[in-house]
This record gives C-alpha cells, structure tokens and sequence, in this order.
C-alpha cells in the first residue's frame, strides 16, 4: 500500500494525471504476457529521466517496489508487480531522439516501439536488425530489459548486439551513463551488457543509444515443406555447414502446421511433417546464387514441395504459415504456454523428438515453432490453465523438459527471459556460487530490493 | 612477500618446478606491453582448473595478490603486480579442447595462442574473427580479459561478439560456469560479459567457448594513397555510407608514412598524407564488386595511387605497410606509447586534427593508426621515457586528447584497456555513481581484492 502523502509526492513529480490508482487502471496493469495476475498499488507514467530519477527517490525511500514496463509484451512475469508496488510505464517516453546516419546509430527513449525505430531507420536506408515477434508492440526499453532475439538472430544476434550505451536511474535516483556512440570500448566494466536482460532488476533504462547497419539491398524468401522432420533437420545443417549464414532459418513442426491448416491462408501438403521458412540477404547477385544452392539442398534431402518468393508481396505470402502460428496455435484452447528452450544447433532434432516424446508421455498437445538457425525452440503448450491435474502434468514435462535442455548444453531461455516463469530452474544452469554473484551484484545496484522484486533471483 | 610455509603449499598444489621465486623469474615477471616495471613475489604456473582452485584458496585465505597473466602483451600494465604477489601464468593450459565444426564454435584453454586458433579453426573452413595486432603471441584468455579487438572489428565486432561461456574460478576457490555452447542466452544476468574485459579483476577465466563463422571464400584487398587526409576521411565516410561494410579499413597517417618509408619494403608516393587498407570478404562475386566500387570512391576522392591485389601473395604486399608501422616507428627513439581513444565514426578527420595540434602545441612526434572504420584510433607517441620534460608534456598532451575525446562522444580505450595506464581517466567518463556501482560489482566477485589491485578501480 502506498501512503497518501507518499501519492502525493509522486504526483507533484509527474503531475496529477500520471500517477493512477483507480481499481480499473491497476486492473489494466495487473498481468503481461505471462498469464498470472497481481495488483499493482499504482502505476506512474513519467515524462523524464529527472522525473524518474524524482521518483526512485521516493521509492526508495518509503521501501516501494517498483517495476518498469514497457508494452507488457514479455511472457515471463517480468513486468507485474509479483510484490507489489508500482508500475513503471514507459509510452510518455517514446521519442527518437536521432537517428546519426553518418555514424549509423539510433537514440531512443525506451518507449519507443520496435517497428517504428525500425521504419524510421529503413528511411536513411539503414536497419535496426533485432526484430522480435512482438516487434510491432513492443518497446526498446523492454527489448533491451529482456536482451530481445528474433527470426533475424541467426545472421545478426540479439538486441546486446547493437547496444552501444545507455542512460540509467539506479534507485538512488542518481543517473549513470554507460558506453555512447562509439562503436568499440573497453573502458570498465561492461555494465552496458549486465543490464541488457536484466529484467529491470538492476535500474530504470531512461535512453538508449543502438548500432544500425546498412539495410541490405536485396533479400530472398523460401518455404520449403517435408514429409519427414529429419529432412528438414538435415537441411538445416547442411544449409549452416555450407558456409551460408541465412537471415531467417523458421521451422514449424506438424503440430503446428495441423493447427494453421484450419486457422488462415497458408497453404502446404497435407502429409508435411515440417515447413523451414528461410531467408538469406545481401548483395543480390549473391543472394540471387545462395537461393538457387539453398533451394537445391531442400530438394535434394527431400523437401516434398520448395517455393521461392521473387517479390516482395510473395515473400509477405510464405510468411504468413509463421506469422499466423501463434495466433493459430493459441486460438486452439483457452491458454497457451510459450516457452524457449535453446541448445546447440545440432541437437535440434534430439530436442524436438525429446519434446514429441513428453507431449505423449503427459498426454498434452505441444507443437514447435523454432528459431532453427541457432537451436532456439519454443514449443507450444496448448492448454487450459483451469485444469490443475493437466496443469500439474506441464509441470511434469517442463521439468523434464529443461532437464534435458541443460544436459545438452543448453540454455533455459534463449531470448523470452526467467522473470517468476522459470526462476524455479535457474538452479539447474548456474551452481550456488553463480547465483550467489548475481544476488550480489543485485545488492550493489539495488540494497533495498525495491527494483522489479520477486523476480528470477 | 610470500612466507616460506605459503610457497611451500603452492608448490604442493602445482608441483615444486611450476612455483618460481628466483630472481631472474621475478624480472621476466616484472613487465607487459605497458613499460612500467613491478616485481612480483613469485609466478606460478597451473596445469588445470582444479589446480587454480587450489591456489586461490591459498591465496585468498592470506591476501597474496594475484595477477592472471597469458602473453603478457597488454599495454595497460594489466599483467603486473602492482601491489606485489603471484603472477599466475598459463603457458601450461594452452589446449584447445575442441573445435565442434557442427555447432560452429570451439571451446579453448585460456593460455591458446589466438592465431593457432585461428589456423585450426581455418582447416575446419571456420573463422575466429578477432584479430588483434598481438594475436600471433597473444592468448585467448588475455583477450577474453582485454576484450581484444583488431582491423576485422569494423565487419565482425570484438572478442565480446564471440563469446558463448566461460568457466571462471572465483577468489573462494569456487568454480562457476557461464554460457555454453548455445547461441543464444538470456538466462541470468550477463556474467560471461561482464568477465570479457574486466582485465582479471573479478575472476580467473580458466575455459572459454567462442563462436565461430564460416570461413568467407573471397578477400580483396586495395591500399589507396592520398596528398590531403581530408580526401581520405571523405573516402572512408563515402565506403561506410554506401552501405558496403569492410571487413578492415585502416588508416595511417603521414607522420607513421614517413617513418615507414626509410624502415622496410612498402612503397607509396612521396607526398602521401594518408593511406588507407581496405578489406572487404564474402561470396566471390560479391567481392569483387564491392571491391570496384571502393577503387571508384578512392579515385574520385582524389586518391593518388590505388592498388588492389589479385592474388594473396599482393595482399600480404598490401599489408606491409601496416604491419611494419609498429615496429617501425618503435625503432625511431627508445620507447613508443600507444594511444587507443575511439571517437565516433564521423569525428575521425577532427580527431587526428586534434592530434596534429597537440603534437605541434606540446613540441612531440605523434603518428596514428587508426582503425578507421569504427573511430579506433591509435596515437603513436615516439618518445625516450628517461626524459621528465617530455613526459611531462605528454601527460599534459594526453589529458587534452581524452578531453576531446569525451568531448566527442568518445572513450578511453576502444580495445587496450585501462589498466594503470589510463585509470587516472576513468571518471572523465563515467560519474561517481557509476564508478562506485563498479566498485561495488568488484568487491561482490573479490572481497579481499586480491584479483589484479592496484588496477582501474
């Protein structure tokens, strides 16, 4: 509970309209993309980082929790208030402050979508390469809060990738600036890195500063559809042993591909047991030559039908199977768990005979959707969450799940991040000492644990 | 010092011939790539991970200090006892473990030499992109510390980009891991970062796991010549613009020219005022496209001599020039002090200006490299250290360089370092708040700092 006087001090910070605390606005800001619930005390929207840095002050002060927000788009519980407190929200803040061309990098406040950053970029003919599913959405401060991947990841990497610095508000209130525009430095310790994926646990990202690279100028879209899975996993080797360095390497299991048959447009044989959606791009004579070899690989290991966009409105065509899974997936039962295991390329297919196997083994519906260039998974639970003895099967299979993960050298989460959704395994990939550090370094940014608390450590 | 009863226990853990304390072992100790000299109280040479645990029990139990040590190539003075104690040397663990050409990574002792890497991973068609100028003697595990980067920087980023995990013995003893083979992680906070570049401070890195890319299949090389360095930084602003991204565009200034030409073999016109080395790699006809269209952008920017190899044997001719500037303008007086401010891209011309000025206003001789892709410049200061006026005017000389390069929106160190050659700068770039959030982070990892003292913090 939040004090009157306490309301009022933050009011006079952000003025009266941004700090909230109907029972219909903490309602609004009570869940996130994970599926649990819970009150926040308030929610305040500042307009700056010195209103920000006004409020830590407070906060810290009176002992509040407080947990920044972007679109709420995560969907590991990083953004509720797990203890309480407010919530931080970012959409007054969601200004590009420059895109520099000449130096090819973006200043952004954290409010600032993904997709817009990355329309604006595209208008000085450069990208902004991470492009998470909720990239429409989702904000940079969340991105960066999260370490964000997406399809592009198999050529370009994650949202720590493109970090050139930022500004934060600890919750002392006072500001730090981490690393700026130059494109290399090894000037102390990287705190820039330790606070992307950080999950909002170490301080308040007020501006972020990011790489952009030159917009490649052409661009290849191919759907290829096999019968057996193993097809498809030998054809992801064998395009990544190639020497080929592919944008976009999707794969979508049979689960998944029952599932879209029914739900939109995409087309594809009825006996497909995986569809690869793959992307290469670059220079076009180049990208035209690695197209035809890749297309070649497919048909050679079996692929039963392989399709290649030659224009822009095609290539939006073959998306569609990918672009519609989740929606397709979640429309199937009340609830749908995403979750995102990872391990090392080549145990692809291990992992999601592994995954096949456990669905049987607890009697769930679990189809696969996979970043497959870099052995990123998200198999889909499709379930109803009222249902405490199916409930309690999930359990089951998430822990054999993510046992296996990390016996294949794996990791718990590629790029969806721990947050309280898998904060109970954390245990399994670091040893006490590991984790001893991370409370440690918690402490030293946050001594009185009022930054997004009840989170993975 | 060292009692007799604590050698005595050394010896037992690593065996009496890897524990050295005679004088003549204690002098070779004594310096790195830095100049100044401190005398350690003993060195100690370990065979494994459990082994190192061993010793950091010892040494933590006493407060011995200890300063982790590869090649000892880094010109910070991060590899010397400041403060006296061990240094820990790893000639011993130089084994590459294992190159998993399937999941394009390989996981190395810290005491492997970067360019035997690099030849291994070759036969396997792979690359290990981070090439620092030291990597024919520098170790990984001294670049993982340093966060080495090197003239492929601009295309393939630094040591940093490549980095999948670690194994890290703390100053406990305690053996954590980091990462894995996985491409991707966001699970906890990013420790295996947060170890590159904190210059064996908070840690002994004792495993490292790298990333590694597909070997590209074709390389072209071209030097170009220019009367007027303004010609030659519009050029690299031209190349960056264009959407082509080098793998290497290096710059060297007329004062290192001069030096060049009476030391080896390179040739280029006598009125040159800078010349640039310019890579590009990836598919064949790529290229050699890109490859004309950087000789075009030279010659209309007013470059007096462009020539670009055919063959690798022209290539390496091509790379004499910078690969003899070191050694060269080291021969000119009797000690050479390497500068390492990194500006952003676009005040590249203005820094060396401000070079130029500095070097006239304090009466010194100062060439620069520049690694000018990415705005990593090298000031090459010709000096004889035994002259207190001139030191005193090159203190004076590098207080207003990293002046203007904060002014800029620079950093200290693109890729050297702090160390104890740079840590008097350090909160020209980072506020007290920041600084003591280090500090903090430090003593979590090393209660006793017994790891490296006496260095940036």
């Amino acid at each position: 509970m939040i004090s009157t006087s306490t309301a009022e001090e933050l009011r006079s910070i952000v003025g009266k309209e941004w700090f909230l605390d109907t029972p219909e606005d903490l309602a609004t800001y009570s869940y996130d993309g994970f599926l649990p619930e819970f009150l926040p005390d308030g929610v305040i929207v500042p307009g700056s980082t010195q209103e920000i840095s006004g409020i830590m002050k407070v906060v810290n002060r009176e002992k509040i929790p407080v947990i920044p927000r972007g679109a709420g788009t995560n969907i590991c519980g990083g953004s509720v208030a797990k203890e309480g407190g407010i919530i931080l929200a970012f959409h007054r803040m969601n200004q590009i402050l420059e895109i520099d061309a000449e130096n090819m990098c973006a200043v952004v406040q954290p409010g600032v979508v993904n997709a817009v950053l990355q329309k604006k970029a595209a208008g000085y003919h450069l990208l902004y390469p991470p492009d998470p599913a909720s990239m429409f959405v989702s904000t940079m401060g969340g991105n960066v809060a999260l370490n964000a991947g997406g399809p592009r990841g198999v050529k370009y990497g994650v949202t720590r990738d493109y970090l050139l610095g930022l500004e934060v508000v600890l919750p002392s209130g006072e500001i730090i600036r981490t690393g700026g525009k130059a494109l290399k430095s090894v000037t102390g310790y990287d705190l820039t890195r330790l606070l992307c994926g950080s999950e909002g646990t170490l301080g308040i990202i007020t501006e972020i500063t990011v790489k952009l690279v030159p917009l490649p100028p052409a661009k290849t879209t191919l759907q290829a559809v096999f019968s057996d899975l193993n097809d498809a996993a030998r054809t992801v080797s064998a395009i990544i042993g190639s020497g080929i360095v592919p944008t976009t390497l999707e794969l979508i299991d049979r689960v998944v591909l029952d599932v879209i048959r029914n739900y939109g447009d995409a087309r594809f044989p009825k006996d497909a047991e995986a569809l690869l959606l793959i992307e290469v791009d670059g220079e076009a004579t180049s990208v035209e030559k690695q197209g035809e070899i890749i297309e070649q690989f497919c048909k050679k290991r079996g692929a039963i039908e392989v399709e290649r966009a030659n224009t822009p409105e095609e290539a939006e065509k073959l998306w569609q199977a990918r672009r519609t899974a989740f929606g397709a997936v979640a429309s199937v039962r009340p609830n749908c768990i995403v979750e995102d295991a990872t391990v090392p390329v080549k145990k692809l297919p291990e992992m999601i005979r592994k995954i096949v196997s456990l669905a049987e083994k607890y009697r769930l519906r679990i189809g696969v959707l996979a970043h497959a260039g870099d052995g990123n998974l998200h198999p889909l639970i499709m379930t109803d969450l009222r249902d405490r003895d199916e409930g309690e099967r999930i359990d089951k299979a998430m822990d054999e799940l993510f046992e296996a993960t990390i016996a294949m050298g794996g990791t718990l989460s590629g790029e969806h991040g721990i947050g309280i959704a898998k904060k109970r395994w954390l245990s399994m990939e670091f040893n006490q000492a590991a984790i001893e550090i991370m409370r440690g370094i918690k402490k030293v940014f946050d001594p009185n644990n009022i930054l997004n608390p009840g989170s993975f450590l």
